[in-house]
């Protein structure tokens, strides 16, 4: 059975804006490699509806798993339940298993749930709600899609809440070489072994450090056995210039 | 005349297998930022010429500048200009003004122009070279869009060359107010001075550190007057709870 495929929809402001640096599609894609399952495509939009429901419905038709973060805050510009509800055409209100959860938390912590907190209650109609263990607030499952917090810490609690339901294929093998010989020398012999080995992704991501040009070449595949023979094949082909093997 | 708008297609499997946290996109994002263009919205695809030429084309229609970045070396893995050109449906060779500079490059190192490098030398047909001031081998513009090395190096200094030329609108300008609120605190008196300031955008980035909530208020907007309005009504609204002014 292949892997399922996924993609990502990371939802706010603050990385268009160039003030915060993507940190959760980074995570999430180590994650889903390390567990097989294949990220394809992520995107990036700012709070704004209708760019949310027409990616939205664009990367759950075309995936089996679409995963989101950001915009389920108690703020105005938290916008993402609403976005998800109106993609799958469901209604959405305060839901009473999600006030509960809030309503636990805060009279633990002494806080008023007031009206900006009980908007983290909403949640579409036939949502599965999925754990907060950082900050109470849930995110929820509809359909193949999984809606999480923006904040890494809370996204990444959410995420290992989801992870061993996600079920995931077989684990993607990554090896990287690094080849000290310039990109356009390495390119043909490269092409060469990549034909010759067809279960396996070699990439090559060229650098120029201290004056010297190179590439790292990168084996992914999910046979060790295939990926050791392509392996064997650089060997021979860049022989005395492979710098470093991990 | 309202800002220009700006779309990002990151092309390559190295963002999405995790072996490489994004840069070009947040290089971007921060040059747009300053020089009033709206960047809206950002797509990051596989090595998978399908997805490439079918984001490409969403892309560029819903925008009026498109950035790629990614996918103009000379491997095999390097797909980026032959999908550009059936995106546009145009003939893609071997063409005479980017191989000169190739030659006179490659000359001047000593090393042979061998067919993998004049891969690069492969423009569509009507496209117009973006100059490489860092490794030689151009990017290109096409129609509404500028196709990018993924080095970040070469990134930056291929975007720096077509700067001038994208025009821009007013720029942007952007302050943070630094609450020592919990976000749940926060969000109602924020949402009226949201509406109460309909020009500038209010985002709210809750943190929690050393046992302390609180979030990050940004306002963003084009006049310095309406941005000083709003940040007195965040000043009375948060009276006594406001750490930090940049």
């Amino acid at each position: 059975m292949p892997n399922p495929t996924a993609a990502m929809l990371v939802i706010g402001d603050e990385i268009l804006s160039g003030r915060t640096r993507d940190a959760n599609l980074h995570h999430l894609s180590q994650q889903f490699f390390s567990a097989g399952i294949d990220l394809k495509h992520a995107r990036i939009v700012s709070d704004d509806h209708h760019d949310i429901v027409s990616s939205l419905n664009a990367l759950r038709a075309a995936h089996d798993i679409v995963i989101t973060s950001g915009g389920i805050g108690p703020t105005h510009d938290d916008i993402t339940a609403d976005a998800v509800a109106a993609a799958f055409g469901v209604a959405i209100t305060i839901r009473a298993d999600a006030r509960e959860i809030l309503e636990t938390r805060y009279q633990a912590l002494g806080t008023e749930l007031n009206a900006a907190r009980l908007r983290m209650a909403r949640i579409p109609d036939t949502a599965r709600l999925i754990a907060n263990p950082v900050s109470g607030a849930p995110g929820f499952q509809i359909g193949n899609v999984f809606v999480m917090a923006g904040v890494p810490s809370v996204f990444q609690a959410m995420l290992a809440e989801v992870m061993p339901e996600l079920g995931g294929g077989t684990p993607m093998l990554s090896e990287t070489l690094r080849v000290n010989l310039p990109e356009g020398d390495i390119a043909e012999p490269l092409a060469q072994i990549a034909q010759a080995n067809p279960t396996i992704s070699l990439g090559s991501y060229p650098f120029h450090e201290a004056g010297r040009y190179g590439a790292d070449i990168v084996l992914r595949g999910h046979d060790p056995d295939a990926i050791a023979k392509a392996k064997r094949g650089l060997g021979m082909a860049f022989q005395g210039a492979i710098a470093k093997d991990d």
